[in-house]
Formats: structure tokens, C-alpha cells, sequence
């Protein structure tokens, strides 16, 4: 016998998790339709070398293999990366190229809570213009995003890359040092002053050029990047409460450019649901010539896990309407041909695939499964040419004539 | 420079491709939903012994290799046997269970026409009863998905394991030879009598015994298996004429137990659509007590390939119903507001992300993507509070007010 098992950081998703599933990808997809984003798919294997000298050190956890035919081959790791080879690989794509893409990707995490080793990401990028609408619009999508969640307060932070260099420069860092210095003020809020300017010490940045750096960090303006984005989401109607200017916003991933984004969801502290930002030399990497392209990501499964924490997530078992009983085996074709005119309606009909099975075990599959209606055709029902319709929550019971079924539950 | 490509075997969907295969896979379960079917999602990697000893010969064509963790794993290869670890894994699933899986399988096959390493499977199965009304079902559901797709002549073609086994018993074929001689009647339609009966003799089997064989697979009648499914079939009002008794057929998996199914389109040559049949020894591996059940699989991309043959395939390239333009820097807000309230109602609708684009430029750009309109909003249109509403195909350009807009594109 082998032990039915998954292996580490893999997961089964059962009907009921699956359906809400879908149901919050559905509504995530329906937004970046309304702003006239259309879908890709890119395979789950890529050669290696696409791959790799993206990721910075995480580039370790990329599942790598050597395939039959001795190629060296890669798991999807995200989709930024593939969505450069395609921009590059077709040239024919207009542009600006405006893709939705939401696939499983693969990482060798240590597996812990609420890290997995496939997950879904819900990626959403523009490709091929550099315009100050494109930044905005994307900090605008991951807005209406979370809106269309159901999320009441949240905020997307706002920074940009060369602004950034350019406080640390002023403040003295020395130019090799920058990248580092970036990682530590990244963390000011969870380490604090102290922490930050202790960690700096530690990369050998001078205790007063960090205390600078601190400084200069507390005054920093938006740059002009930053403000024509906050502009632009004005002139275009939003709520600006929930966009915010925040200087020390870095973002892990190397290949950021210009203005990178991260929202997070009041109340919600496992982190951000979703963070992107703008690369505009990510792609050529692969064509040879540069394309201009912004970004995010939402992490579908801190998107559900805040959805749960707030009440958010839809409550369904199933999508089935009603469970058709069979009372005896003389009456089977009765309930088959009651099932089939509500199928032929449209309703989601399932009958009891078993001819010899006790009412009762019906009536408690139905509720297991969390249908919420059954129907009940004895030979009663089966003379007067109607059924019971059982209502499995109130329990409720009527005789019915088909044609209200049909009304009632569609 | 990165070479972009992606490895043999393995595709990408462009946005028109992507969406069509989103409608027709959204169509199908749309009708597994209709018959009762839930959703279920099991991981890309598998433990390489759950899917070992399933597969017959093909087992050579799985994606296996070793982890980080010294763990030998596994791509998922087909949906059947996921699903049987799963049955086994959560007892508390109700029973029957019925579930749809519609997720990617990987198989180190030779790339060649139609033939993917990396491709999709639409599978439905039901576990927990050997009932004819399942094996009935099955049949029903292959056949209401072939006409949801618009498929007006199609054949399912029914067998019997057993009834297969015991025409040759009956014929005097040696029990340790039945297998092969099975695999050699499956091929009449194609080699013909002479054929079948050379490679049978090629196997080992008596020139008379595979005459004999012939003659018993020529005036075969359905067992009473097949039998009852027909007879199901046609009290629950099916057209009879879609499902035959094919006594020749014999499915290439190992585990099947029972009734066979495969479904061919009229006029597609490329072969069949779709396959199934009753496996109730599978699951028993994993959960040490047998389940019967039994279930079927669409070929994703056969399906497509047959719509495409046959002009079923929907005329789509996106989504989006109309591109808002920007006639210049000043009235860049006006646009934005259009989109704003275009969007507001729910309709799919994009800005032109770029400020200094010609009109032209956009126009060619909205044909390009297949946008249906195009929004022009001039310094006239901006003070009187219209729009200019150009339908592409037509190139008809009508000066109106956004909201009659919004009552033509809803």
C-alpha cells in the first residue's frame, strides 16, 4: 500500500476551498478586464537560464532540473520574468502590452505557516510605455482591486528606486554600500532608529553618515516621480487617503527601476497582500532593446488569509442547488427525468447516484455537501405529477408542481 | 543576451488564445456544475511512488526528479490517480464524490503535432458507487458537454472491460495472452481483419483462435453491463443515436475494471475526444479498501482543434469593449474621467497609457488589439460635455453623451 501523502509545502485544495478560490480570482480577474487588461499563460518549465540572475539571492530556491533530454530546466519562480521572455520572443505583441496573469509558481521555501512551495500569484503589468499614467494606473488597479475584495481600509504605499539612491548618496553612503544601506532602512518599522542605524554601523557605514541617513529619510519629499503619480491619481477622481508617500519602501527584487508600490491591509499583520513596481531593463535581458514596463503582484494566499480575518470570504460548499432522491428503484426514471428538466433550465442538479440508498443517507448527503435544497418524488408525488421540495436548512417541506421548482430556484 | 524561447513541447498562450481556451473551458464546467460536480486542485509535484505502477508502459513518460530534500518526486502525469490519493487522504469526503479537476499534466513525450509535454486535462469522475446510474451519468455528461461546445454529430462509443476479457476466453485465447490480444482487436477499425489476425499470430495466438476471435468480436451483443447503461441512457430521454457498442474498444490504461468510454466528433479525424471508464481497484492502493469509481477526461486541446476544424471555436481577441483616447496633454483629464465612469459601470475600458501618442497611433493600436471602440475627446467634445464614439469595424463616428456610451456598451 503507499501512504496517501503530498509532500512538503504542497497543497490539496478541497471543493469548498477551491470554489471560494475561484470565486476571489474571478472578482481579482474582473478588475484588471475593466481596465482592458488581457490574459497570458506561460508554461510551468522554462529553460534555466531564462531564469536565473533575476531573482538576486533568492535565486536558490528555484526548482531546477535536468530534463530526459539533458537540457537544464526550471519551474515557473514568477511571472515577471516570463512576461519579459514573451515581450521579447514576440514582437508582434502591440504595445503598450497589457497582461493578467495568474499562475502557480514554485519556490524551495522552507515551508512554515503561511508559506508554501506552490502558490498562486496574480500578476497584472504593462509593457512598452513609460508614461506617469501607466503608474498610476497600476497603484489605481491594486486600489480597485481590494475594493472589489470588499476591503473597507488599506493603504498602498508609494516609493521610487532612484529616489531612494539619491537620499542615500546625499546623506553620505558610500556608493558601494547603497544596496545594503536600502536593505536596512527597509526595515525601519519593524527594527526601529536604533536597529537601523546599528545594522548600518554593521555594513561599515559611519555611525554619523547612518544618523544622516536616518535624517534625511524623516524630511524626504516626493520626488517628481512619486508626485506626478499622486497628481495624476487625483486628477482621476480617487480617494487619496488611502495612497501615502513612504520614503523608506524599498521592495526585495533587483530588477526595480523606477517607482515600486506595496499595499497592506489595516488590521491584517502577516504583511503585504500585494507589491509591484516599475523594470524597465528586465526585458532586455532578452530582446537586446529596453521596454519600459510596470507591475504588481498580489500574493493570492495573504489575499484570502486577510479576506478570512475579516469576514470577507463568500461561504459556499458547493455550487449545486438541489440533490434529486430517489425513493425505490420503481421510481428512478421519475427523479432522472425531474433532474433532467431542471438541468435543461440550467440549475445545478445532481440526482443520488444510488437506487438503494435510504432516504435518510440522502437527505444527510445533501447536507454534508451543503446543498440546499433536496427533492422528494414518492409514488404519491409520482401520480400527481409534482414533488416535495425540501428546504434543508429551515427544513421546510412542500408539495410543489416542477414548473415552481424551476421559478424558485433559478 | 538571453535567448527567448521556451523548451519543445511546451507553449505559450497569447491574450486571444489564452481567452478563448478560458470560454470553451469555462463552458465545460459549466456542465460538470449542472450534474452536481465540484471543484478540486491537487499539487504540480507528487511523491515519484504515487504515481509509480499506475501508468503501464507510459510510466517512462513521467516528469520524476530529486529535490532539494533528496526527495524523489514527481509532475502530475493525469488527474486519475491524484484523485485517488486524495480519496484516500480524506476520508471525510461525503461519498459519492464528485468532483472536476481541470489543471495541467506534464509527460516527457516525443514532440510532435499535437502532441504537448506540458497540456491540459478536464477530468470528472464520480467516487463511491458502482451504480449504473453513475456509469449512465458519465456517458450523459460526455454528451452534453460535446453539444454545450456546439458539436452537432458525435459518437460515444461504449465497451466493457470484462465483456472484453471473455470474448477472448470464449474464442480459446490464452489467459497470459489476452492483454496483448486485446491491445491488437482495439486496432481493427485501423489494420483491418488481416492485420488484427497477423499481429495476433505475431503474439503467439493460433491462426484459428484469431479467426475465431474476429468472428466472436463480429456478432458480439452488449453484456448486461452495457446493457443497463443503454437502457439508462435512453429512460432519462437521451437522443440514442450519439451512443453506440463498440465491442472493439479497449482503452489504453491499465486500470480500468469495468465499462469504457470513448467519444468521437464526426468529421475529425485526429481521433478521440474524450476517454473514461470504471476503475474501481485504484484507489484501493492508497486507502487499503477498494472504492469503485469511475470517471472521464476531455483532451483540451483535441477539443479546440476539432471546434477550430469545425468553426465552433468563439472569434475573440480581448476583452476590452472600447479604448479611451487622449487628444492632448490638456485634456488628458477628461479622458481619464470618461474611463472613470465607463469603469464605474462595469465596463471593460482602457486608456491609452502614453500623452503624446498621435490619434492614429491609438486608432491603429485599439484595431491591433481587436477593441471594438474607440472614445475621441477633443477640445469641442470637452466643452460641450460629449464624446465621439467611433465604432472600428464600421469606422462610424457619432458625437454622443456618455451616457447613451454607456447604454450601448452594456
Amino acid at each position: 500500500m503507499i501512504i496517501p501523502q503530498t509532500p512538503k509545502g504542497f497543497r490539496d485544495f478541497l471543493p469548498s476551498t477551491s470554489l471560494k478560490r475561484k470565486l476571489v480570482l474571478a472578482k481579482i480577474v474582473s478588475v484588471f478586464e475593466r481596465f482592458g487588461f488581457d490574459p497570458l499563460e506561460t508554461p510551468a518549465i522554462e529553460f534555466a537560464e531564462t531564469l536565473k540572475g533575476k531573482y538576486g539571492e533568492d535565486e536558490k530556491l528555484i526548482f531546477e532540473f535536468t530534463d530526459r533530454g539533458d537540457r537544464q530546466v526550471a519551474l515557473r519562480y514568477d511571472q515577471t520574468v516570463p512576461l519579459s521572455r514573451v515581450v521579447a520572443q514576440y514582437p508582434e505583441l502591440p504595445k503598450p502590452f497589457k497582461r493578467y496573469q495568474t499562475q502557480n509558481v514554485w519556490r524551495a521555501e522552507n515551508p512554515q505557516k503561511g508559506r508554501f512551495r506552490e502558490f498562486l500569484q496574480v500578476d497584472f503589468d504593462v509593457v512598452g510605455s513609460s508614461s506617469t499614467l501607466v503608474d498610476s494606473e497600476i497603484a489605481q488597479i491594486i486600489s480597485a482591486v481590494l475594493k472589489e475584495l470588499g476591503f473597507k481600509k488599506f493603504r498602498i504605499l508609494l516609493n521610487s528606486r532612484p529616489l531612494l539612491n539619491d537620499l542615500m548618496k546625499s546623506s553620505g553612503v558610500d556608493e558601494n554600500l547603497v544596496t545594503g544601506a536600502i536593505t536596512s532602512i527597509d526595515k525601519l518599522k519593524k527594527i526601529g532608529i536604533d536597529g537601523v542605524i546599528q545594522e548600518m554601523v554593521g555594513r561599515g557605514i559611519p555611525t554619523e553618515v547612518a544618523k544622516k541617513v536616518i535624517e534625511s529619510f524623516q524630511n524626504a519629499k516626493p520626488n517628481q516621480e512619486v508626485q506626478s503619480v499622486l497628481d495624476t491619481l487625483k486628477d482621476s477622481g480617487e480617494d487619496m487617503s488611502s495612497f501615502v508617500f513612504e520614503p523608506t519602501l524599498a521592495r526585495g527584487l533587483a530588477y526595480y527601476t523606477g517607482i515600486i508600490y506595496e499595499a497592506e491591509v489595516e488590521g491584517f499583520s502577516a504583511g503585504s497582500v500585494c507589491g509591484g513596481g516599475r523594470y524597465d531593463k528586465l526585458i532586455g535581458q532578452f530582446s537586446g532593446t529596453d521596454y519600459p514596463a510596470n507591475g504588481a503582484s498580489f500574493g493570492f494566499d495573504r489575499v484570502l488569509e486577510a479576506m478570512e480575518e475579516q469576514g470577507l470570504l463568500p461561504e459556499v460548499k458547493t455550487t449545486t442547488k438541489v440533490l434529486v432522491t430517489i425513493f425505490s428503484k420503481d421510481l428512478v426514471q421519475n427523479s432522472l427525468k425531474v433532474a433532467q428538466e431542471l438541468k435543461a433550465q440550467g440549475i445545478n442538479t445532481e440526482v443520488y447516484l444510488d437506487t438503494d440508498a435510504k432516504l435518510e443517507k440522502q437527505l444527510k448527503y445533501a447536507d454534508a455537501k451543503g446543498i440546499p435544497f433536496a427533492i422528494i418524488l414518492g409514488p404519491e408525488e409520482a401520480e400527481k405529477a409534482v414533488v416535495n421540495l425540501k428546504n434543508l436548512s429551515t427544513k421546510e417541506q412542500t408539495q410543489v408542481p416542477i414548473s415552481e421548482v424551476i421559478t424558485k430556484l433559478t
